[in-house]
C-alpha cells in the first residue's frame, strides 16, 4: 500500500508548525537522512506514548507518563472565551511591511498554508481597511435607507436583529488578492500570494427584505449605494440584480457569533461572489438610485489596466480560482513518500464542480475530491493522493465552476488581461518542490 | 405588512445583548411605554446616525458625526489574532457552580441564546472535562494503535497529518445535555438547557485508514477502545461498524485550526451522531476488540435509569431534538410584533428534514424555514416569522429526522424511560412568554 510504503515521508503543515528550526536547517543542508533518524528515535523514546511504547513492546507496565496524564488540568471555563495553543501562536494575520504608509489602509494575510476545510476562523480572518477599524458601539450604531424610495428610515441594531434571519456560507475575496503576481512571482508564501480569502457563515437580514419595508423603486431604482461608518466613508455600487436575488445580506453574524470589530461589527454587506470591497463594513447607508455612482474606490482604485492602456470598470466578480496550499511555497517536504496535497477552490458565479492537480506542471492531471458541503459562492476543499519519488515537481491545481468555466493559466490570463493589473488574477498558481524538499513559488505559463 | 405594522417590536438577542439593566427594569416594571419612547427617541437623537438623520430629513449638512467616522482607526493585525467586539464580552461559556466539586470535572455551556446559524464560534464550544484540560505539546504527543491487529503502531502528529484528510460538519452533545430537566424545570436558560451542544467542521484521517495500515482483523475486531491522555484515561467502546462506515475521524482540525486545548489539541475521535463523551479527547490509543469493555465511564456513568429500576447501557446514539434558542428563557419581548423565532435542530440518525413551531402551547403547528446547508448529524438552523399579540404564548419547536423519527413531547419520553434518568433527555422545549415579555422554562407534557 503506497501509504505504509511511504511511512518516512512527512510534511510541515504550516511553515511555523511542529519543527524546529535546526531539524529545518539539517533538511536544507542535506542531511535528511540524520533528521529522520532523530525522528524515528524521537517516536520511539519521547515522553508522550510512554504507555503505548510499553503496551506496543507487549509490556503492560506504565514506566514514565507525561505531566498531563497524572495530574488534575485547568477547569472548565478556565477562559469564558477559548483561545488557540500556544503551540500554534506562529499561526497569525500578518500584514506585508511597507505593502501601505500606514497600517490603517494595509492588509493583513490569512494564513492559508495552516487551515483545513471551508471555514475560517474569525480570529484569522484577513484585514483590509481603508481608514483602520474601530469597535462601533452597537447601541449607537444606525443604518439609514434613502433614495428611491417610498419612506426613508433609520434603523436600529434591535430593529434588523428581528427581522426575517437567514444564514448562508460563502466566501470573500479582495480584489486584488493574487494581485502581485500579475508580471512575475512576486511573494514566496500562500498566506501572501492569496491570504485575502477567507470563508465563513454569515447571518443577516436580506437587503431585498429592507428595501420592501421602505417602499423601494425596482423599476427606476436599479442600483443601490452601500456606505460605511469608518473614516474612509467607504462607498460602493451594487447592481439591483444581485439584491432582488435575495442573496445580498446585510449581516450581523459571522461563523455564529457577532461579527468581528475589524470585519464591520455590528453591521456589514454581504454580496456572495462580489469582491471583498463591496461587502461595505460598519454599514450606515443605504441609497437607492438609477445610476452607479463612480465613487473613488470604483473610478481610480478597484479598476483593471488593460493591455491597450484602457481600464476596465465595475468589475467585480469573482472568477473561479483554486490553490493548493499544502504543500505551498515556504514549505518543505522532509522526505520522499506518500504526501496529501490539499487546496481551495472558489467561483463567484456558483458552485465549484471538478478540481484537478498536476504534479508535472501541467501535462498530466488527476481529479481531487471534493470535501463535502459543495456550496455555491464558498470556498470547496480539495484533496488528493501523491506519492513524491524524490525529483523536483511541479504542483498545480485548476478549477472548474457550474457554468463550465476553467480556471486559466498564466498564458491564457494574460493574453486577455495584460501584465499590469492590480486586480482579478485568477490564474493557476504553481509550486515547484526542488530535490532538497524545499517548495517555492513559480510562474508557469 | 406584518413586519412594517410591528416595527416597535424588539427582542434582546441574548440576555447580555444591546440594553442596560435600568432598561429592562423599567419593562418588567410595566414602563414600557417609556421604554419605547426612550428608544425612538434614541433611534432619532443619538450620536451614530447624525449623517443618515440629515440626509434623511432632506438636509445634506453633516452636523456631527461619531469618532470612528472621523479618525484613523486601528491597524490591520493590531490583533494578530483576532477577538470578539468588547460589547460582546459577556456572551461566554459558563459553568453551572457547584455542579461538581471541582472545575476540572465539570461543564462549561455554550451562550445558545446569542449564536446564529450553525457553526459553534470555536472559542465558546462547551466543555466537559473528566480530569482539566491541558495544553498538550503536540510533538510530544503520539497515538498508538495496538489489539487484533498485524502491526502494531506509533503515530506522531506529522505521521497523521500527511495521510488522507477529509473534513466534515457534525455536531458533538454531551449525553447528559438537558440532564437536569427530566423531572422538573431545572434551569432557567437554554445555555444551562441545551448548551452542551456545539457544531464545528471537523478535519482529520478517517479511523479506518488508520486500522487499514495496521491490518486490524475486522472479522473478530468488532469493537474499538478510545482512550485519552488526560489524567482521567478516558475510554470508551466504539462499535466497528461506525469505523467501517468511514465517518468516525481521528480529528486534528476544527473549524478550519487546530483544535483548541480544551476540546483535545492535538488529536481527538470525532463520532458523528454519537454523544460527546465518546469523542475522546487528546487521544493516545486505539486497541481493536472481540467485546466491549465495559470502562467505568460505560458501566457506572453514562447509563440510563429506565423506569422498572434497571440500567440501559451503550445507549449512545443522540436522537432528534430541537430548540428554539431566540427568544429563549430568560430574555424579554420589548413590545408585541413581529419577530423572527430562531432555533436549532439536529440527529444523530442523519438529516433533519422538517422542524415545525408552536405559539400556543402544542395546539397549532407551522413548518419552519431550513437554512442551508442541511448536513447529515449536523445542527440545522431553523426561522419562522411570528407576530406577538401580546398575550400570554408558549414556543415549542418539533424536529423530523429522514429516518421519520418524530422528536416527542415530556410526556411521550416519560412513558417510555420515567423521570429519574440523567442522559439522553430529547423531549421538546417549551418556554412561556408572559404578558410582560419575560420568557421563562416551562414544562409541557
Amino acid at each position: 500500500m503506497a501509504i505504509m510504503d511511504a511511512r518516512p515521508g512527512r510534511v510541515r503543515p504550516a511553515p511555523e508548525n511542529f519543527l524546529t528550526d535546526e531539524q529545518i536547517a539539517a533538511v536544507k543542508d542535506g542531511r535528511r537522512d540524520f533528521l529522520r533518524k532523530a525522528f524515528l528515535t524521537a517516536s520511539a523514546v519521547m515522553a508522550g506514548p510512554t504507555v503505548a511504547r510499553a503496551a506496543a513492546a507487549g509490556d503492560p507496565a506504565i514506566l514514565e507518563l507525561p505531566p498531563w496524564s497524572t495530574s488534575l488540568g485547568q477547569s472548565v471555563a478556565a477562559n469564558p472565551y477559548g483561545m488557540p495553543s500556544k503551540f500554534e501562536r506562529a499561526l497569525a494575520r500578518r500584514e506585508s511591511p511597507g505593502l501601505t504608509r500606514v497600517g490603517g489602509s494595509s492588509v493583513a494575510f490569512t494564513p492559508l498554508q495552516g487551515l483545513f476545510g471551508i471555514i475560517t476562523p474569525s480570529g484569522l480572518h484577513f484585514e483590509r481597511h481603508h481608514q483602520g477599524w474601530h469597535d462601533v458601539d452597537p447601541s449607537q450604531h444606525r443604518l439609514m435607507v434613502n433614495g428611491l424610495v417610498k419612506t426613508n428610515a433609520v434603523f436600529t441594531m434591535d430593529d434588523i436583529m428581528r427581522l426575517p434571519s437567514v444564514s448562508r456560507i460563502h466566501f470573500i475575496e479582495c480584489g486584488a488578492n493574487t494581485g502581485m503576481e500579475w508580471g512575475n512571482v512576486a511573494v514566496p508564501t500562500v498566506q501572501y500570494s492569496h491570504g485575502m480569502l477567507s470563508c465563513s457563515e454569515f447571518t443577516g437580514v436580506a437587503l431585498k427584505e429592507l428595501l420592501d419595508m421602505c417602499g423601494a423603486d425596482y423599476r427606476k431604482g436599479r442600483f443601490v449605494l452601500a456606505e460605511g461608518a469608518d473614516g474612509s466613508s467607504m462607498t460602493r455600487t451594487i447592481p439591483m440584480e444581485l439584491i432582488e436575488s435575495g442573496e445580498v445580506l446585510v449581516a450581523y453574524g459571522m461563523n455564529g457569533e457577532m461579527l468581528r470589530p475589524e470585519n464591520g461589527y455590528p453591521l456589514r454587506l454581504v454580496v456572495p461572489g462580489v469582491q471583498g470591497v463591496s461587502w461595505v463594513k460598519w454599514l450606515r447607508r443605504i441609497e437607492v438610485g438609477d445610476k452607479p455612482w463612480a465613487s473613488k474606490d470604483e473610478a481610480v482604485h478597484y479598476i483593471d489596466l488593460m493591455p491597450d492602456g484602457q481600464h476596465r470598470q465595475y468589475t467585480s466578480l469573482q472568477e473561479c480560482k483554486s490553490v493548493i496550499t499544502t504543500p505551498s511555497g515556504g514549505q518543505l517536504l522532509l522526505d520522499k513518500g506518500f504526501y496529501n496535497v490539499s487546496g481551495m477552490a472558489w467561483s463567484g458565479r456558483g458552485k465549484v464542480t471538478r478540481v484537478d492537480v498536476s504534479t508535472d506542471g501541467g501535462i498530466n492531471w488527476r481529479q481531487a475530491r471534493l470535501e463535502t458541503p459543495v456550496l455555491s459562492k464558498a470556498v470547496t476543499r480539495f484533496n488528493i493522493d501523491w506519492v513524491w519519488d524524490g525529483k523536483p515537481a511541479i504542483l498545480q491545481s485548476r478549477a472548474v465552476d457550474e457554468t463550465g468555466y476553467v480556471q486559466p493559466s498564466y498564458g491564457q490570463l494574460r493574453k486577455v488581461r495584460g501584465t499590469k493589473s492590480i486586480y482579478h488574477n485568477n490564474a493557476i498558481q504553481s509550486w515547484k518542490v526542488a530535490e532538497s524538499g524545499e517548495v517555492s513559488n513559480v510562474q508557469v505559463l
